[in-house]
């Protein structure tokens, strides 16, 4: 049996806590998937095409894969990543079969073996250069079936809620296409994401601004500014949007002027703000943000502290998000408080915290979650989206906060037929956990089997406002 | 029967640790009880006064519990927090029971489990909304018993040593008359806490340090404000007090020019002081605390890194200590230099290092408590105080400095009916930590048997100075 | 029998998880030693002079021994540290055993006591006070044999390489006599370590910089100055040197204008460069010796983050290197930036992240190596180097980078004697991490016994560019 099926597969070895754990994966396996952030296109399931080839759907687009290829000398272009093309897709598959030993261990090679052999039914033992071509033949013929086809995935994989992630301007017409569809029964969300529009330093913030403002006819003034982001937000929620997601720099918070404010827009609309003054500009924005969502409703989330496109040269070569962002310390007990102070008691606002700097999960995140109602502990997020990293998240955080401010657990992906694999390893993670914590005593039986089943599926739709 | 009564509670699951960790407890379980920081008030025993109701007794004065209600949405004020006490204590009783699910997993619903099983006979698996009054019934029947008034307790608790924390012109009237009254055998002492004498933009600090003078008959200058700390630290020390207590924002130490210094505390006086400033005189004014240590031998406490009061509207309505005090990062190495380079390998001189954030546990204060004779390592305080947190701080610390520089477990509290669970919890984590070293064969059982009345006994007796 | 010789010392007490981490060590156990970085003196072996008395080569030199000694108040005079040298040697040896218990539970514990028993046959039931004069003479005994001279325990210890750590200047008579010596067959490796002539406001800097002119007849210039530093590392290079190693205050790097540098460089020969100066121009110098290793091939290591001589008496009385070296925090995303845009994707680079703030291995060292083809993940390093901190660090970097990107266990030790048991230990270690990988499903069995090898043989070579 492939390891990536086996039934006690990521469970603790202890046999007691094992056979606990067994039973809480029993419950929770049966149990649909909510996603409330990630990174699939809205159109894949709205047009419903068949995926590409083997290596274009599953190997050049995931940065997880390609970064470490790269960190043992395959040079990206190899891979056609970002604007290359040139390599047959059957070449880039035959490099990633060559490297294959060089995931184990890892957060993605787990989910890659258990996509290919739960999802496409491969045989892992035959990973590796020799049957490299083999592989690529069966993926590619079970790709054109039409029950490999997205939505048909989508259905299988038991997906009741998807939620995307979506420029301000985009119209959402896919959103609004799959809602007005009667064949298409799952929840299709927009997620707002304005980090392009209030970044001084964006290269193309003046540019964005500008057809913000005749998108909404409203002013190219700061005032206007922010008038016409909350129409977009409105428009979002409307076409049944639940979030606001924010890739900041820092979670620093401001309450800034409206004066300063304008000037530091004209500055950034001027393409002369400094990388500081387009720091407190963020930091202000992060605040109307916040004020936004206590109109709206919106749950914000936020994710500070990813240091982006770290190689120069590799960003001037293959543009974002090509597996050299990297992160930075980070802090929320300081930069926060003029938020929170501000909107942490109010009723109508959620703010969930993700980070992928661990040490402040039991310094600063538990703590705030244990004590403002609108903070939910988001969870491991990024490069800490792996077993034991799960686990340390749980450990750090239940002594303080206990469950119920919990996330859920977060697939944030852009490899759509990994969306199961993800779940299913998040949920074995919680079970081992909870077993634990019965096999010490410190919970009961009947209240783990409660806890699964408020983790995989309450805690998302608390956290995110997700109602039928 | 009751998860909180189960005898391997807390105990690891791997059965051949859990038989190790097993005989460790048996061996703690008769020690008694060492208490060398806490917060309940001398005066409790001292009038041995019947407790209030259990509401009030156990709910509304423990932020630990209201904390964690008041992030699920509850009001401080239905809580009887702080300055409001309108609501009836039943209903603040009611609220806990209905809530109750939201403690498991939590350090907090461990203690409060332990205590109402173990010290009031309650059935734990009553707890819960539909129960709540007659579990109150029975409470308040308990607590109006002779034999629940604070002295039968901390007699049937097993309490040693016990100390509380106090204002330097606190008259210490309660521990004398303990210190005098044959009838009670326990050991009650006080601890200096000058950090509302020390803090330059504390609101009270002119008052403050105008009062001290007053009191001490010193002239209402640094010099006279230095004479009269110190001469109330020897009361301190001739009443039973054997350590000082700093609750500082930063661990940062000053060798501070005296006229610089004087210069500051006239500005803090006038109410002048920047921030800058204050922390800069706060710094000088550990550095002083420190050499006052060397004449009195009072053992020094240092717990940087709390951001306290965090929401300012809850501090403005509910005040200080009602639940949203956040840790933030803390360094040892770079800012206790001055200090440890003059007073260091003094051996006059000890100096209890605790933390919030547990980065430096690894890091800073093992290897700081690993050369320098006075430096102990403090056990893990307030959100770190749970059983996992206390595994990670011992395999985070040990590996360094061994068991021989440990401050023995500090329960911090101002609950009194808790002390004995936390107490428990500490020495069963403890026990299943050196099993582990055991199982691993890295000591032997027979040093684990030193080693768990080491770490149970020895060290606070050790660390505190605390002599028979 | 002895804990040091147990079986399953070390390995985790699940019985399966055990069972699978016992075969790995069967594999383990009979691969050479390959020890890339570490500070034995070369003379050491190449002239083989018998070792002195028990307490002069395992106590006096060992500053992980002696601060823990004097941790618990034993002055280093008494142990003869540093220029102190007035003790019996016996007396040091007592004053040792009698303060044995407090190394229980420490790394250094674990390989002293694994020193004492496997290479010295001594019976560790009897350290401690009574027995101390028995086994200092059983010891010294041992230690005039011929076959405990140091290259009968080269080659008893199965050591096939080792580096040593050298100054620029040094002329490598030692490590050339054991190359030319036939009757040697092991490979001793000099490394280049330029600290002191990198840092501005090192006491010897301008003494430095003038015998390096010198030295290699360049003028005395900056220029001249970075030409004579790369004619060193290419003579290194020529003796067989694989690798430079820099003990810098920060990661941070520079790329610093020529100009500015020779100025900065000319004020640190007048012993006029602030602190400010002199972390720049050593952060400019980390950048340069980057580019140099482009030309000559060597490994470039770095380990920053330590505050060196933190108790000013202490280093003033007894010297540097004397226990009370402490971890700071550490940043390496935002310092290396510059150098790893530069060179990061430079197959010519190499460069290997040590750190002792263990915060930055998931969060920074394992994203950066996960990404830049040059980056190799250092082994725990110093304080980290015990087995709690190697499973962390194992937990923490193999989710996001596999295991392909490790440097291989480093021993970094001054006390020969000890590398096998650190060797064993670390072995052991990794077994057991991956023994549980293979219970929880999470890699196979086979590819747990491929990567036992990996770690511990192919993974030194391959970072540190060893070969045959």
């Amino acid at each position: 049996m492939s390891i990536a099926q086996h039934p006690d597969r990521l469970l603790p070895a202890d046999p007691e806590t094992r056979r606990i754990a067994r039973g809480l994966v029993e419950i929770a396996e049966p149990l649909p998937i909510v996603s409330p952030h990630g990174h699939v296109d809205a159109r894949l399931l709205a047009e419903n095409v068949p995926f590409p080839d083997p290596a274009t759907l599953l190997i050049s687009p995931d940065h997880y894969l390609t970064r470490v290829m790269h960190s043992a000398g395959v040079p990206l272009e190899k891979l056609n990543v970002g604007p290359f093309s040139d390599e047959d897709p059957r070449d880039v598959w035959r490099l990633f079969c060559e490297h294959w030993p060089l995931f184990d261990g890892t957060a993605t090679g787990y989910w890659v073996r258990s996509e290919l052999v739960s999802v496409f039914g491969l045989d892992d033992s035959l990973l590796g250069p020799d049957h490299a071509d083999e592989l690529y033949d069966q993926l590619a013929e079970t790709l054109s079936r039409e029950d490999f086809r997205p939505r048909a995935l989508f259905d299988r994989f038991g997906i009741e809620f998807l939620a995307t992630t979506d420029d301000p301007l985009d119209d959402l017409s896919a959103h609004r296409q799959l809602a007005e569809d009667p064949s298409f029964t799952g929840r299709v969300s927009p997620t707002f994401r304005p980090d392009a529009y209030a970044k001084l330093v964006h290269p193309q913030f003046a540019d964005n601004v500008a057809r913000l403002a005749d998108a909404t006819g409203t002013p190219l003034t700061y005032a206007g500014y922010l008038e016409a982001l909350a129409e977009r937000r409105r428009f979002f929620a409307e076409r049944g949007g639940v979030s606001s997601d924010h890739g900041v720099y820092s979670a620093r918070t401001l309450r800034m002027d409206d004066d300063d404010a304008a000037a530091l827009f004209e500055k950034g609309r001027r393409g002369e703000a400094t990388l500081a003054e387009a720091e407190a500009f963020e930091a202000n924005m992060t605040y109307q943000f916040a004020r936004m969502a206590l109109e709206d409703g919106l749950v914000m989330t936020l994710h500070p502290g990813v240091y982006r496109d770290h190689s120069e040269p590799t960003a001037a070569r293959f543009g974002a998000d090509t597996g050299h962002d990297i992160p930075v310390q980070t802090e929320f007990t300081r930069n926060l408080q003029p938020l929170l102070s501000d909107f942490g008691t109010d009723p109508r606002f959620q703010l969930v915290l993700f980070t992928i700097d661990e040490t402040v999960f039991s310094r600063e995140i538990a703590p705030l979650a244990g004590f403002y109602p609108s903070v939910f502990v988001g969870a491991p997020w990024w490069f800490l989206d792996e077993p034991d990293a799960m686990h340390r998240f749980r450990s750090a955080t239940t002594g303080t906060v206990g469950f119920s401010k919990s996330s859920g657990f977060i697939d944030d992906t852009r490899a759509f037929c990994s969306i199961p694999a993800r779940h299913d390893a998040a949920r074995r993670v919680d079970a081992g956990y909870l077993a634990r914590l019965v096999a010490e005593h410190r919970i009961t039986q009947s209240r783990a089997e409660e806890l699964i089943v408020e983790l995989t599926d309450r805690a998302p739709r608390k956290a995110f406002r997700i109602h039928d």
